[in-house]
Formats: C-alpha cells, sequence, structure tokens
C-alpha cells in the first residue's frame, strides 16, 4: 500500500490531498519536522533529500510533487486526476506544476529557508523583504496567464488544483491577502469546500 | 512543425538536444538575451514568464523543461526518450527532472541572478559566495544517489540526460571540476561525443 510522508504546513499537501482524491488505498505518516525528524538516518535512506513529500511504493520511493502527482494520476486512472490520454493538456498540467515547484515554492521559501542559498544574516534579512513582492509577481501571473477557472485546467479538476491550492495557502503568511487573485480566490474556496480536501486538512493539521 | 525558442548557455538545452534526440521535425529560434529579447512584448506574448525555453506547437506553447521533455517523449514514442509505459519508472524520471529544475539549476541561478531574490548588492554577493558549496551537495546527491549510469535512468538514454548534460555544463563556470563525480563526468563525456549534441551544440554556439 501506499505510503506518503509529510509534514503540516508543507507542500506535502498536494500530494496528500491528491492522494485523497483518487479514491486509491494509501496510509499518511507525519515527519516531525520539530524535531528534524526529516533529518534522522532512517529517513535520510528512504528519501536522501530530506524533504517531504516522499511517496513509498512497492517498488521503491518517489520525490517531488510534480512527480508524485503524476504518479498518482497514472496509477488511479479513473479518477482522472490528469489529462493522460493527451500529451499537449498533459505536458501543460506539467508544465503548472513545474512552476509551482521551481519558482513559487522557491520564492516563497526565501522566507524561512533563505539558509539554504546564503549563510549571513543579513543576506537573509534582504531575502525575507523582497518575498512578498516575487509572491505577488508569481500569482499575478497564475491569476492573469494560467489559472482558466473554475479550476487550473478549466472544468476539469486535475492534479494541478491541489498544488495551487497548497501555495495559495502560503499566502496569508507572507501578508498577501489572496482576495487580491480572484480566480485563484475562487479556486482556493473550492477547494476548501471539498470534502476531501477537509479530511486532509483534519488529518495534517490534528 | 515544432518551434523551439532558445538561448545558447541557458537551460533550453536540455529541450533543444531531446527535440534533436527525438528524430521529430522542428525549428530552433535563437532569442537574443543580450539585447533582452526575452522581454520584448512579441515574445511575452508567447511566453508571458520572459524565459526560456519555450515550445510553440500547433495548439499553443508549452514552457519548462519537465513539462517539454514529457511532451517530446510522448510526441516521438519510438525514439523511446521516457519509459512511457511504465508510470512509476517514468515518475522516478520526472523526480529527476523535477529536482534538476527546483533544486539544481536554483542553486545555479543564486550566481548570475541573485537580483531575482534580492535587491541589495550585499546579499546578491553573499549569495554568490554559497553557490559553489550547493551545487557541489547537488551533484553528490547526483553522483550518489540518482544517476545510475551510464545513463541516468540505467541502460537506457532518456530524457534525463540531455537535463542532467545541461546542468553538469553549468559546473565549470562554478569553478567545479566535473571529475570530482566520476558517474557524472562519464555522463557528460558520453554526451559530448553523441553527434546529436554536437550538432545542437554547433547549432547554439554558432
Amino acid at each position: 500500500v501506499l505510503k506518503l510522508y509529510y509534514a503540516p504546513r508543507t507542500c506535502a499537501l498536494a500530494s496528500h490531498i491528491a492522494l485523497e482524491k483518487s479514491g486509491g488505498e494509501y496510509v499518511a505518516e507525519r515527519v516531525d519536522f520539530n524535531s528534524n525528524g526529516q533529518r534522522t538516518p532512517e529517513y535520510l535512506r528512504l528519501n536522501p533529500k530530506g524533504r517531504v513529500p516522499a511517496l513509498a511504493t512497492g517498488r521503491g520511493v518517489l520525490t517531488e510533487n510534480p512527480a508524485i502527482l503524476l504518479y498518482i494520476a497514472q496509477s488511479f486512472p479513473k479518477s482522472k486526476l490528469a489529462p493522460l490520454d493527451d500529451p499537449f493538456a498533459l505536458a501543460q498540467a506539467q508544465a503548472f506544476n513545474s512552476y509551482m515547484c521551481s519558482t513559487v515554492h522557491i520564492a516563497s521559501a526565501h522566507r524561512g529557508r533563505g539558509y539554504r542559498w546564503a549563510d549571513d544574516e543579513q543576506a537573509i534579512a534582504s531575502m525575507k523583504r523582497k518575498v512578498k513582492q516575487n509572491m505577488i509577481d508569481c500569482f499575478t501571473l497564475v491569476e492573469n496567464e494560467m489559472l482558466r477557472g473554475p479550476w487550473v485546467m478549466g472544468d476539469a479538476f486535475s492534479i494541478c488544483d491541489p498544488y495551487l491550492f497548497t501555495m495559495s495557502g502560503f499566502l496569508e503568511g507572507h501578508g498577501i491577502d489572496v482576495n487580491l487573485f480572484p480566480k485563484v480566490a475562487a479556486q482556493m474556496s473550492a477547494m476548501q469546500a471539498d470534502p476531501a480536501v477537509q479530511r486532509v486538512l483534519t488529518v495534517q493539521l490534528s
């Protein structure tokens, strides 16, 4: 059975919601970031990156949201979480998720994890000051150029939606009102109204 | 016909090599970064991100290497550039490419494009100082945990190989000898010996 390693308030929420929406069997195991659980020898054997999400499968461990999300969609095709029969539409979905991980999440991470990219406190403080504007720039692009509405890919819910919802959830912590972006805000509300999303949030935040 | 927008010495090399290896018909159009060609109104209409690569198709424009690479593999299945019939193996390939874009390329970009994440010169200089160690850490993980050899995914060349080759090509600019990583160095040599790779480099560097 699939086992998702997650920590609350991290990007692992995207893969967790997709698993819940897939209808597939899985278990979710919390990694305790407060005690640096992602750096224990046991966890590093599982995922040498020392990050979440990680998805343990019968054939090995997968990492990286864009890969895990595609794997969930392909493993549970009846849930129609991705346009698997249309390479162009699938590439659009992958491009969206790639933007989430390599631009939006990275922009956000410069607030709390600046130590990854600089050692001195002044530089880390300087990075923090730019995060809000960078996130606004990212979400302006999402609002104007990417999100079709009501879901990211249009009428059909897809693996892009849990990932956008996860990134939108970071906005408040950056002091940004999601209502600056009406389509993003509507997608966020629709996600919050989804019982599957509510079940995952209950588990993660309990 | 597919049209790839690229600039020399950028990550667009990955998609360019994959197209050349695919056997498919395409044209490559250079975007002149020296004159800020990626910021012209014409280019921004095509790709509002103002980046390369971008792949114009009959149905629209695709961006982001991990998405374009998968699209190339799916569009030209005879070239066997990805394990399309094996969702787990495909997810492993996508996880590798996701790591290239969201961790390795980002680590590298803090040397020349630190202005994306901070405004003041001292912070940008501080980021630059950390890039070499971050790149060494990334390639240590690639060498020890990811690259199976001789190709990234093992015996079969895949869409992961042009992407790794592109990132390995950044090492010298960071003052890092690729021979610190024997498997990465061997993959790089094998890529350099490939006539398809040579054709692409001739076009890009002419």
